[in-house]
């Protein structure tokens, strides 16, 4: 049960968007920039990163609507996002984004965890300043977003078919349009 | 030295803001909503949520300007700064505040620390819901900002006047409009 009266029948970080709409924008906004808009990173690698650190977060509200975003941007290659949420090391991905997920994981512990090696490391992999900014932006985004939807006790329903619904609206229209249900 | 090639001179969170100013709007925006707007929590306990997260996240640029702006508003009330840093049990505030820091101390861990109990004993000592959500949200928040600004390894002065003027400008001004240090 949510810990304050969150409006019902609304899954995870909707119900704290509905029950202040003042914070909601700014939050949508920043995850329409991080995710959604033009970058030399593809939608599904931002994905990815997001996916990564909910599931390092342990939220389950998180990992399964940014896993099943990524899921619809990756079409037949979908099996990637399983792997990347278990142990993106060995997952069928570019050189360059295991770079970044390893930084991505080092924001998730904390911000003075990220090391040079590791941002000398995915450089090295072709990694621009941009990628990399962004990369430990939304790393630290999903740290609030991850705490907002976890710290609410919010309501995460386990329904595959919600999920992947959610995800091809994120996909295709962001996250600055509500969906009713993202 | 900065992981990546902000701009030079301008302290913490802002050469990234800087750096990215499509990230850097809404990022605001969600600062001068939960910090500066009007609220039932006074903007000083707001930023002393903020500046005790800060500190538990041991983000010197962001427990500083954040404790700053917390000093600016409290005047002659400024020692209360420190206390909420060092041991906010013993802190000269209210039962509430008090018990709303607890809240944001879980939320830091993570969102799933975040107790039934601890919330109810929020809710005894007055904390309505929006209260509590906007503490939720506040320490969520924070520890974005804070992993932001240690994941970039930015340049953060130790300038005791500097902050003081940040503290000042930002309790004025709020969090929309740059001052170009803050």
């Amino acid at each position: 049960m949510p810990h304050i009266s969150l409006p019902e029948g609304l899954p995870g970080i909707s119900s704290g968007f509905a029950f202040r709409p003042e914070t909601a924008k700014p939050m949508r906004d920043l995850a329409h920039v991080l995710l959604h808009e033009n970058n030399t990173l593809c939608p599904a690698e931002r994905e990815l990163i997001a996916t990564y650190v909910s599931t390092q977060n342990d939220c389950y509200f998180c990992h399964a609507s940014h896993g099943a975003a990524a899921t619809a941007h990756l079409g037949e290659n979908a099996g990637t996002v399983d792997q990347v949420k278990h142990d993106f090391l060995q997952a069928d991905i570019p050189g360059k984004l295991k770079a970044l997920l390893v930084i991505a994981g080092q924001v998730q512990q904390g911000g003075k965890y990220v090391s040079p090696t590791s941002v000398e490391e995915a450089r090295r992999l072709g990694a621009t300043d941009l990628e990399i900014h962004d990369t430990v932006l939304i790393a630290a985004a999903f740290c609030m977003y991850n705490r907002y939807v976890d710290g609410l006790a919010t309501w995460q329903p386990h329904d595959p078919g919600m999920y992947a619904d959610m995800g091809k609206h994120l996909a295709e229209h962001g996250y600055t349009t509500p969906s009713g249900k993202s």
